[in-house]
């Protein structure tokens, strides 16, 4: 695969310049790992029209110049990145007015900014680096379908071993167990999973319930490949279901089914949100499903763009997306099913190949 | 154990009192869960001298009564978080002057705050509610030593499995089955199984490299209960160990030990380092151990106080930190010793038990 970090920086630059901007401090991790290959916990990244520096400290000192190659420069600072920043920008010629990443900046940083900084024209920026990363190149479509087959490799083999009296924690590390051994390089998120009355809880994570005959098991989890994410649920039933459970799952496997199939490019998130709501909705279930119906995967779990009641902006060739509704009954269950979804010119094509039939668990 | 919540608020709103703030913003989700309870990942919490709001959204809306109790109003917002506190704020009677958490919100938030809460006067605040998390109370010991129970118990599970030929994700996938089989509600950070010339590098991770004989297998990890931390390192050698792995092995060994038992109620985080730094600098090895001794665990698995060449703040009763040194050979390998301890007023109480004596895994 031809490095693709040169373009990338191109495409930075070309916006910088649109943006009045002499250069860019980028503080997301992800984004720089986007600019660069950088795959540490602890960088700063300066970008102006000529120069390219990744400041990062000794930890990474071994590791870093193999990821980066010539897509930076590189700086090992010994005390603080910051101290790195300070003594870069006077070197960088004809720099004055320097972004910054609004949305990845803590506030006591920005007073840094403010006040070892004062000579700098500071000037917020949004999203510059985040909307290139929404349209995915092949390389990384390639990463996110490999994290996907980890994933659903990894449930195929931990289902046979899934059984009534084991806690959701149990649960969750034989399936673990098995994302490591197919590869997964990290977990993307907290893994879910939720048994009987806690599947209402879109959020459960795993805790010390025992999986239980008639319960419903959902499971929320991914794998993470090349720094790349994937994000599917799958929700099961322990044993024979029951009519209404039949009826729950069936129609969220529809809404599920409808909304990848209407994506289309320049759609808003808010016209693929709906597809899904209108359905819940029209057969009486629309305030059980209370979150929204899907997020951008990449390099981050959750990402742009995003699929919701108040998401505006349309829909760019290449996107990745989960499309996740559910229905959720407190006290009773809840059903949701997730799949993750390339968005291309032709219309969308599901990644996830795992099957959305329900599936009683022996 | 007695409901701990109202005492830590009463500090808290006397701490408001002092730095002259009618209100405090807390938008750290730790600190939220240290003053509530609440566990989700989605929060704002508004606490006054009267009144002490949690907003949440929708999918904790079924937890998250059990989990605050009476510990603070709740309120479910449907759309965004902070509608929730433009609607809330001019209904608390006597709030001009609010804080917020400066290390705890992006610039992209403190820009809302100056526009949409313009009626309001803003002030930056640090470390009100992490200065109180560093002294833990015995609820919070007693979670600790639990969460390192866990982890050492998951270890001794673990190590036998572990053999030549794995691949480091794979051992730590094995690891991380045992840590949920004994009840880990989570991982605290990524697991880092670093095997041979990776062990040098302080920040592996785990990754595809195959465990060989002879190597170094660096395991730094740990356990989550009731949402608190351990982290724990040890370093094995897969067969025997060379008189030069030993050598390396028995200083770091030693270092550990000597700053564990140096700590005291008082002592500067700079002085705690020098007691590891300068025995491991007057045998020859300063410039290999280029990160800092430790740091606080609790809530977060890094957290105040620092243990390092720059943390002037002493160290107070009940604060419980790593003492980690390690040393790092570029393209040989590393070593890295890590306890958990607890400094009382009597001293220190190392808290991890799992022997520090070299391991020659078979």
């Amino acid at each position: 695969m031809s490095d693709v970090r040169p373009a990338r920086l191109a495409l930075l630059r070309d916006q910088l310049a649109r943006t009045d901007v002499d250069a860019l401090l980028v503080s997301s991790l992800a984004n720089i790992r986007y600019l660069t290959g950088f795959a540490g916990s602890s960088a700063l990244l300066v970008v102006s029209a000529r120069d390219c520096v990744l400041l990062t400290d000794f930890r990474y000192e071994a590791q870093v110049a193999d990821e980066v190659g010539a897509s930076a420069q590189v700086r090992i600072e010994p005390t603080s990145l910051w101290n790195g920043v300070w003594l870069l920008l006077p070197t960088l010629a004809g720099v004055e007015r320097v972004g910054f990443e609004s949305a990845h900046l803590i506030h006591r940083d920005f007073q840094r900014l403010l006040e070892q900084g004062s000579r700098w024209n500071w000037r917020p920026t949004s999203d510059l680096i985040e909307a290139q990363r929404m349209s995915k190149d092949p390389g990384e479509i390639a990463n996110i379908v490999r994290a996907i087959e980890i994933a659903e490799r990894a449930l195929n083999s931990a289902l046979p071993a899934i059984h009534a009296g084991l806690t959701e924690t149990q649960a969750a590390g034989i399936l673990e167990l098995e994302l490591r051994n197919a590869g997964s390089e990290a977990y993307p998120f907290a893994s879910i999973v939720a048994s009987g009355p806690r599947s209402a809880l879109p959020h459960a994570r795993a805790g010390d319930r025992r999986l239980t005959r008639g319960d419903f098991v959902l499971v929320d989890f991914g794998a993470v490949y090349n720094g790349y994410c994937s994000d599917i649920t799958r929700t099961f039933v322990l044993g024979a279901a029951s009519n209404e459970q039949r009826t729950i799952y069936d129609i969220v496997c529809e809404a599920n089914a409808r909304a990848s199939g209407a994506l289309r490019v320049g759609m808003t998130g808010i016209a693929a949100d709906r597809v899904a709501r209108e359905y819940i909705d029209a057969l009486g279930f629309g305030e059980a499903f209370g979150h929204s119906l899907g997020h951008g995967i990449g390099l981050e779990v959750h990402e742009a763009p995003r699929l919701a009641k108040t998401a505006e902006a349309p829909l760019v060739r290449g996107a990745v997306v989960t499309i996740e509704p559910g229905i959720y009954k407190p006290g009773w269950g809840g059903v949701r099913i997730e799949d993750d979804v390339l968005l291309t010119a032709d219309g969308p094509r599901v990644l996830t190949t795992f099957p959305r039939e329900l599936r009683e668990l022996s």
